[in-house]
């Protein structure tokens, strides 16, 4: 059997959807690869932030895209949103238990790039020459 | 000073841009985030594999997105590309060492999500209601 080139691409995509849907290591790297996602966890992991506190971390992160990034992180659990009634009131970011389980996963890419990024960087260098 | 929309989208993306430079674990988010990278790695984790039988364990992977990956893994200096002169010759890849380096990063995202993946889709399930 032939499959058209437009049959193959769709055969493709669906391999994709079902490997994305099951493979483990993928739906976590679908969490803390989401654009901005580990720019807000790791100041979080210090302690809990306000929105205007995150931003001030945050260089030239819009408000909007804070906003859609917590709210994907609410969403899975991963954050907390508290409204915290002292004057004057204002709403606090924090991560959840489950947020914080994830932190050690971010400590260990972080160490790994320390350690080996350089001959990363290397490899790329003598591939482009 | 106020930027307008096309000022603050530019602003945005050089920031996400110096982030990317920057961030060590962004970095490596970017190696293993890339679409199909953890599905080569993984197999190859397991022994030297020809293109061939990658194929074969990848349900889905055109001809040309597994040769691609593998070019940009091999580029990274992740996975080593040799040409064996026996007969037939054949073409089998592996894991560098820097490759292997890398694989307890994938465990423990796959560790995480197996503990934790069913509480996040709890969070997912109850945001949507």
């Amino acid at each position: 059997m032939t499959l058209t080139a437009d049959q193959q691409r769709a055969a493709a995509k669906d391999a994709y959807a079902s490997y994305l849907a099951e493979c483990p290591s993928r739906q976590v790297l679908d969490i803390i690869g989401a654009k901005w996602a580990t720019l807000v966890l790791l100041p979080l992991a210090e302690g809990p932030k306000r929105h205007s506190q995150l931003r001030a971390r945050i260089a030239g992160a819009s408000q909007k895209m804070l906003t859609e990034t917590l709210r994907l992180l609410e969403r899975d659990g991963l954050v907390a949103r508290e409204v915290k009634q002292v004057f004057p009131a204002h709403v606090e970011y924090s991560l959840t238990p489950l947020g914080e389980s994830l932190m050690p996963i971010l400590w260990h890419m972080k160490d790994w790039a320390e350690v080996n990024m350089a001959e990363v960087e290397a490899h790329r260098r003598a591939a482009a020459d």
